[in-house]
């Protein structure tokens, strides 16, 4: 299934729309219909449940989309944050310039400074539809706006959640209480004003961003306490090295990765395990996960080392999430653009430091949307018709409930019972209309792991069918077990185990 | 309290802070702090399993914040979504003109045209800091902004999430296989470019509302099958005839209101007393609660009738919610600027129709926050210092475990495996630093409703304390029970009925 083919599923099925698809949408801008948006909220909680509720050293904020355009100065982004631009004489048709080289002579251009891109356009003599371009230009990729009645107010939409956290960060840490080492998490919508924006939900202008900045004292920024935990995850990775010597990648655990000194902090390696292993507990497809370090040419200005966890999308290696290594960039950049200190008192040393952020695991709702559903997208099921097979913590509903005939008002009557029994608990779909083998059609096609079939029989002996979406296993169960049951699958029993 | 001590609480306990604080913030936005994030994402949540995941006739999406312009056209924004504006002649200071016309005249303003402006600031001679107005202006509230690299494309942040659903309408009733009534519900962010923002989260330029679209068969505006449900509702209420007698507010039941023609809509009806009730469910003090109908001067340009809910804030009576009737406006005006259908078929009567709008329950989340902290905070408690009454649902925290003494290593020991065991279930604080009585203290103030203390008793017999926040009645517990409890009391259990 190519990107286009799962834009169509996405729409057909009501999970993602093009925004005011009636007016011919807008290029880099979607909106979540109903499954979509349960999908999403559920991809966010799990996320916020094992990065913030299940940790102490984490707390969360949700910063604002617009915030004080000094923000955008100190973070580098006002005379950063851009991409070359290639615009034709012409027609002043503009395209991404690193993306329009790599799409034309087949070579990587991430990177590129803007005298390369000029050379390589007049050496291949590079047109779009027959025209020559202008010298490439710089386009900042903020979004602007003006505040209040004033013009001249300028601002920007945040084109990362990440500067909402720094400026916070001695508010944060004081009034959570919080001690090096400790993180602070955010999940939210992020905008960038791409040139092209691309691939449906990968490359989108308006996305939503799940980040943790984590900060270390500066003399620990190599210990990480938690290493242990997550020396046996096993991965696949390429290192900048390998990328040279254009070798394959390769696999390992991570405390082969650390003890080779591939990976050289052991924060990064905790992260990049961590991040890993949240994929993989969610029921992705972790042949199509690596890890692959970044190159020299494609370093952000602040890393001072980042590895990306990419998943192999039918576009090719792509990145999910960034684990950059910060430094102390952002708050000493913050630090003095605002002359306010945002050092931390260490308690035990009795003096002032600024703390590093040894990891930033980031990554876009969206990419992880898309990731579960490629993952989750089962076609060639024996059944003859798409079955969702996504993880019973992501799926849109947990259960369905069926009466087997809708002209029945008794079976229509207990089902509805059933319904609201559940509906405290959990998310359950309610469908009466059609055959019911139509109707466990539906529910497979949209993800919902059990189905359970009010009939006749539950009439006389208070008995359901409930139905495994994998499997399509049917086990008969009484209806005053069923919250029980639910609860115990929620919490991750097998099916076999439910009963 | 008033909203300036409100504030100030609210950075003070890591709730919500100016935004970029270190940067003087920008006046209409603020950051959440790790406790605000909680307490808004519990609401969130509270009004997504009411409003969508606990009924049958509605469905959730979650649109973007810019959109194709052409949507903002259709609604009639882009002409009329501006507020008069009063601007010195001198300095170019700009004002709100119906704000500054009620500061100064203490009379209402809202609705008032600009010639009427006009007058009475000649009239009166009103001045700011000694300077001379201008002639009133229009200001168009929406924030603009320019897409992609060619400039000339202008779009705008979405200053309402209602117009994410209107466009919407046929995609997701077709996907969800909806049929009439039924309702599209949406929580997200929206931005409106306030003139004058003011009392602290009341009026912010970004904000986030919970909005839910109910669309009914335009033979049946006026019917609601679920009526019934909320008959015996009481509320206080003033009518659009009470207030043009300067009556104050009565109280009676929907039942009532409907007998005497009082609230004409069973729909609006229907809706005004489930939003009602939402809000007493979740702990709001209902006192100071009450429906106001506006009256014909504010009534927006698309409402047939409007229905606020309010409530009286520190600085007055003002909307929580407005409940309108929109008729047909919205699909209307989609329909004909975007040339797309957007009718109904009604398999019933085999024709087509175009639903009408019978009632928007819309309402910013970050009112909701205020309210339910206005409400939850009591000073005046014997214990000396501030509770937070927030209701289990809301409170950031739902238990809190103490060691008794933090440098007892057994102790903490045991109290780390008590809050491993209950992370998994709710969300838990861990606080070994400090004198118990402090620590229970730290833990009222912020709303957390059970606390769980750890002694040596409990290295004895497996049984811990369990305290209560609003009674500080403590009760022993056996360890191997605590799932249970904290089941039974997030379930809704009383304390005394948890063990």
């Amino acid at each position: 299934m190519n990107i286009e083919e799962m834009a169509a599923f996405c729409k057909r099925k009501g999970f993602v729309y093009p925004a005011a698809e009636i007016y011919g949408g807008l290029a880099g801008f979607f909106d979540y219909g109903p499954l979509g948006v349960e999908l999403k909220n559920n991809i966010k909680s799990a996320w916020w449940k094992t990065h913030v509720h299940n940790r102490t050293d984490v707390a969360g904020i949700d910063g604002s989309i617009i915030t004080n355009p000094q923000v955008w100065v100190a973070s580098g982004h006002v005379a950063n944050f851009s991409d070359l631009m290639l615009t034709t004489k012409k027609s002043k048709t503009k395209v991404r310039a690193d993306q329009f080289i790599e799409d034309q002579l087949k070579v990587p251009a991430d990177g590129m400074s803007a005298e390369e891109i000029n050379n390589l356009v007049k050496e291949h003599k590079l047109k779009l539809n027959g025209e020559d371009f202008e010298e490439v230009k710089d386009f900042n990729l903020m979004f602007e706006t003006n505040v209040g009645p004033v013009s001249g107010s300028s601002a920007y939409l945040r084109p990362e959640t990440a500067q909402s956290i720094f400026p916070n960060f001695r508010l944060v840490q004081e009034n959570a209480r919080m001690k090096l080492p400790f993180g602070i998490a955010q999940i939210g919508k992020a905008f960038r004003n791409e040139i092209s924006p691309r691939d449906f939900l990968f490359r989108c202008r308006e996305f939503e961003q799940m980040e943790l900045e984590y900060f270390v004292h500066p003399n620990e920024v190599n210990k990480c306490p938690y290493i242990n935990e997550v020396k046996d995850v096993k991965v696949q990775y390429v290192s900048a090295y390998m990328q040279e010597k254009d070798e394959k990648e390769k696999s390992g655990t991570i405390a082969e990765l650390l003890k080779q000194n591939i990976i050289t902090s052991e924060w990064q390696a905790y992260w990049l395990a961590t991040e890993h292993e949240w994929f993989a507990n969610l029921g992705a497809n972790m042949k199509k996960f690596r890890l692959r370090q970044h190159v020299s040419t494609e370093k952000s200005h602040y890393a001072v080392d980042t590895w990306d966890l990419e998943y192999n999308f039918p576009f090719g290696w792509k990145e999910l999430q960034g684990i950059a290594n910060r430094g102390d960039y952002d708050l000493k950049q913050h630090q003095e653009t605002s002359k306010k200190e945002l050092s931390y008192f260490d308690q035990e040393s009795k003096e002032k430091v600024l703390p590093h952020v040894v990891a930033e695991p980031s990554q876009g709702v969206d990419r992880a949307f898309l990731v579960f559903l490629f993952d989750a997208y089962d076609d060639k099921d024996k059944r003859g018709f798409t079955v969702l097979k996504l993880h019973r913590t992501l799926a849109p509903y947990k259960v369905a409930v069926f009466p087997l005939l809708s002209n029945k008002p008794e079976l229509v009557k207990k089902a509805t019972e059933v319904f609201e029994t559940l509906r405290d608990q959990t998310t359950v779909f309610f469908d009466k209309t059609g055959a019911i083998g139509r109707r466990y059609a539906r529910q497979d096609e949209i993800g919902t792991p059990l189905g359970i079939t009010i009939d006749f029989d539950t009439l006389e002996d208070g008995t359901v069918t409930i139905r495994d979406r994998d499997t399509t296993k049917q086990v008969r169960a009484k209806i005053d077990d069923l919250q029980m049951i639910v609860m115990k699958y929620l919490q991750g029993a097998s099916f076999d185990e439910i009963l």
